[in-house]
């Protein structure tokens, strides 16, 4: 301790924001090494953009639209220029585009990793900085490019073990829109009504039919029975406005409603807030008929329909089932900037919530075509698509389903008996390194050898390598088992046996350390790497 | 065209950002590989902090310390708290581990690769955000872990191919501190003027011999021959001062001085900037021999010394010889927070500069000990070492080296004939996929086909798959070779020789397209996955 103790900082992070260990960057880094090489695989490029952009460019385009100048981290810049942090990965993609326009092949097609940035309040799970990993296709005005999408995204789910336990949902901002249009919400001027009647129908798998109902009416209270909490003011709309809504939307009326989804082969999609069934999972022919035959023949309504019907015949052509994709007019996607198919990559496995109930994990990614964002700078629409992963609940997804996985072991860690050898130390851990084993030499004060065992513990170390004066005379090294001897501690009524059948702590010749440490990587199953030569 | 134009938004990124393409992005992420490999192997682990910070954390160490308010972009939170973006990741760490101390294993071993932001005036190669990659040991007061870092960073740069092409030049600012209490220059009231000193002798690779004596004297001229340009402030020592410091830092004193290189089996180390060799590279035992006859026996200065000295013993046992890890008192270090040995990887060989004349590549990382920056947060010192690595220099410097570097190519491109057909298409594209190679369907309007050959030129496609109605009807497809047309191309005399050898387009059965286009990249040495099963 020094002795005039300095006024001391308190170390803290902003709200919002998280360190990341091993346990969380090794997997990341694996899941996205998958999700790339399936992007490179469909023929995307990688582009990176800076983490700075003129406010402007990010633009009229904010996530949330009602705070149009909160939502980002701005700064001025020296020449009294707004600067933003970038608060997703579409916005500068669209400015890269513009900028290189005439450059860039087109199609332009290329993914991107980074992090993003919302100035917004944080809660639980809910952080100001965190990962997208999109991929983009700019100059396509046809749909394949918007199936192609869908079906990158089930390969991309498939690769990362997930097969079976997702689905890429589609729907089409055209019927969307159309349906507005229909009940008398078209024009610039019910465009903020009409994202509010979005984002009602997107909060439906959060807040139920009823809660839907007052979000399109007057408003929902954040505790409805108790009327407490935050008021969300609603859309407006009258009862024969939210009905024709909910039937389009929410519940699709159908002649199937509420048939046992066994007698018809498929399988309840999602529960009401009371845990009850809501509706049958339809084949997407089965669908796209019932939205032929219930929606308006609005011609927007009808091109829409066209469009899924296009993705739909191209998607099952390629082998994806409506198992895997399927048009669901309950996707809406919050942004304003979608102009036709809007897709979401839903996980149906279930989860416990944080009352302990069950719930689906819910949506991972989502995306859609925004034929005006890149247009914004050239005064001419340019066809655009894509799609964009939530990194952090991809891979908190993937961790909960990964029951097998090993505890990360730390290095190799070769004791200091004698500070005086300390060059003989750092040469044994050379030679380890070298057979490519990972390993160090304990770097603290060596005074303490307790300290020393307890620091490999902490680093989950396979084994620790010891010599003293004794050792070093005989030309050996002590290893001791760290593995081995937490099995042995937790078992303490079969000891007898494993110290017999192997003991966690043995002498070998110095000249014997690789192929000794190397044995006991083996046989614990411990992953080391090949002699770098 | 629209027909109504809107007002446009200029595309434009702010100065001292840049995007970036596959052709920076894949050797960079190779090249991060690389080195977290060996970080790993060295037993340090993976850690990532957030990118924002509270601005005191980050706290007086700002790099410009002549201007505390600015270097970094700063804004306040809604609390009024003010954050700011990291401008290293030294500062982050010692956050973290302040805040976290009870948890983390003692030395607490990590390593970081992350953006880092300044907001300063960008200049030709100068960024306002830009990528390290750091390796830290906290907790570790011996100068073993000063030498393992050294250790590693050596075989860092030779796994990435840079063997006998570097050398990693250590320091100890107790040497350079205690010289500067011998001249007078001790104390707190003095710490401005010792940082203006290291910054001068750390210029002397950029403004040589007589630059560095102006900037300890009265200051320097940018144009110094025509006193014109910017100006920088000196240190305001007295001759003798200066002359102490140039020779104890700059040009040192010893016997061998001016001796031809040959005579001594060393190499020529720098070249002053009228191009003349101005001191040859000694051995480690011969410079620290010449510091104990030439430096003050003042105790700090020899306490550097013995350290310098047990870091020289400690590399030298594990094979470093003084080529690769070298004495060099040149190397001071910008930073004000190091206290101990300071370390600089400098890249040996020889590039051009702007105007054409061969210099040194330089520095491409550095570090050093600084027991004082998590003692901030803690009122008692904890010690502490870390180098970073200057990532896009570094990323620079090994595409200066790379002479066989192929190009990158794009995906198989299979153009649209007939638009009825594209289910087909697509279907011909997952074949290749699911035999692991890259390809796509061309997705812009197909209406045109020299725009889709235009795309896949422009995408670099080793080769383009057609089929109109003929080939569907005869069950095939035909295949250009675009490698080999270019080759063609390219060789116009030997035309005829080249087609008769190997067509540039060639018809197959559509069933044999995976085996005829793994056959045409494999011929030209295009790698593709296997398959995916």
């Amino acid at each position: 301790m020094a002795k005039d103790k300095p006024t001391k900082l308190r170390a803290r992070m902003p709200r919002g924001f998280a360190d990341r260990g091993p346990g969380d960057l090794a997997p990341t880094r694996a899941m996205l090494e998958t999700i790339r090489k399936v992007y490179e695989l469909y023929g995307f490029e990688a582009l990176e953009t800076p983490f700075i952009e003129y406010t402007d460019a990010l633009g009229k385009f904010l996530p949330d639209q009602d705070r149009p100048n909160e939502g980002v981290f701005s700064f001025q810049d020296d020449d009294e220029q707004w600067l933003s942090l970038r608060y997703d990965l579409t916005a500068p993609l669209a400015r890269h585009v513009a900028e290189n326009f005439d450059k860039l092949p087109k199609p332009f097609r290329s993914y991107r990793a980074g992090w993003v940035f919302r100035n917004e309040k944080p809660g639980p799970g809910r952080f100001r900085q965190f990962m997208q990993f999109d991929a983009d296709t700019v100059g396509a005005p046809t749909v394949a490019a918007d199936a192609e999408i869908c079906m990158m995204m089930a390969d991309t789910l498939d690769a990362l073990g997930l097969a079976g336990k997702f689905v890429i949902k589609v729907n089409n901002r055209k019927v969307l829109d159309g349906v507005l249009e229909a009940i008398g919400l078209g024009g610039d001027e019910n465009a903020g009504r009409r994202l509010t009647v979005l984002r009602a129908i997107d909060k439906f798998d959060k807040v139920g039919i009823s809660g839907v109902r007052d979000l399109l009416g007057e408003g929902r209270w954040e505790n409805p029975e108790a009327k407490s909490g935050d008021f969300t003011k609603g859309a407006g709309l009258d009862e024969g406005q939210i009905d024709t809504i909910l039937l389009a939307f929410v519940v699709r009326p159908t002649p199937m409603e509420n048939v046992p989804a066994d007698a018809i082969g498929a399988k309840p999609f999602g529960k009401d807030t009371d845990g009850e069934p809501w509706f049958v999972r339809y084949s997407n022919a089965e669908t796209i008929k019932g939205l032929r035959s219930s929606l308006p023949s609005y011609p927007l309504v009808q091109e829409g329909i066209r469009e899924l019907e296009e993705i739909v015949l191209l998607t099952e052509a390629a082998g994806y089932t409506s198992q895997k994709i399927c048009v669901d007019l309950s996707v809406v996607r919050g942004l304003e900037y979608y102009t036709g198919p809007v897709f979401e990559a839903e996980l149906t496995f279930e989860v416990k919530d944080e009352k302990g109930r069950p719930v689906r994990f819910g949506s991972v990614g989502g995306g859609g075509r925004y034929d005006g964002l890149v247009g914004r700078f050239r005064g001419e629409a340019v066809p655009a698509t894509g799609f964009s992963i939530g990194v952090s609940r991809l891979a908190s997804a993937l961790s909960y389903l990964k029951t097998d996985a090993k505890p990360e072991f730390g290095p190799v860690v070769v004791v200091v008996m004698d500070r005086d050898q300390t060059a003989h130390y750092m040469g044994l851990v050379a030679t380890l390194r070298q057979a490519g084993i990972r390993a160090e030499m304990y770097l603290g004060n060596p005074k303490n050898l307790g300290n020393q065992f307890k620091y490999a513990d902490r680093r989950n170390s396979p084994c620790v390598v010891i010599q003293g004066s004794d050792e070093r005379n005989a030309g050996q090294v002590q290893i001791k088992d760290l593995i081995e001897g937490a099995k042995a501690a937790a078992a303490i009524t079969d000891n007898a046996e494993w110290r017999s059948a192997r003991p966690a702590q043995f002498a070998c010749a110095e000249a014997e350390l690789v192929e000794k440490v190397r044995e006991l990587l083996d046989h614990h199953g411990v992953p080391h790497g090949a002699a770098r030569g």
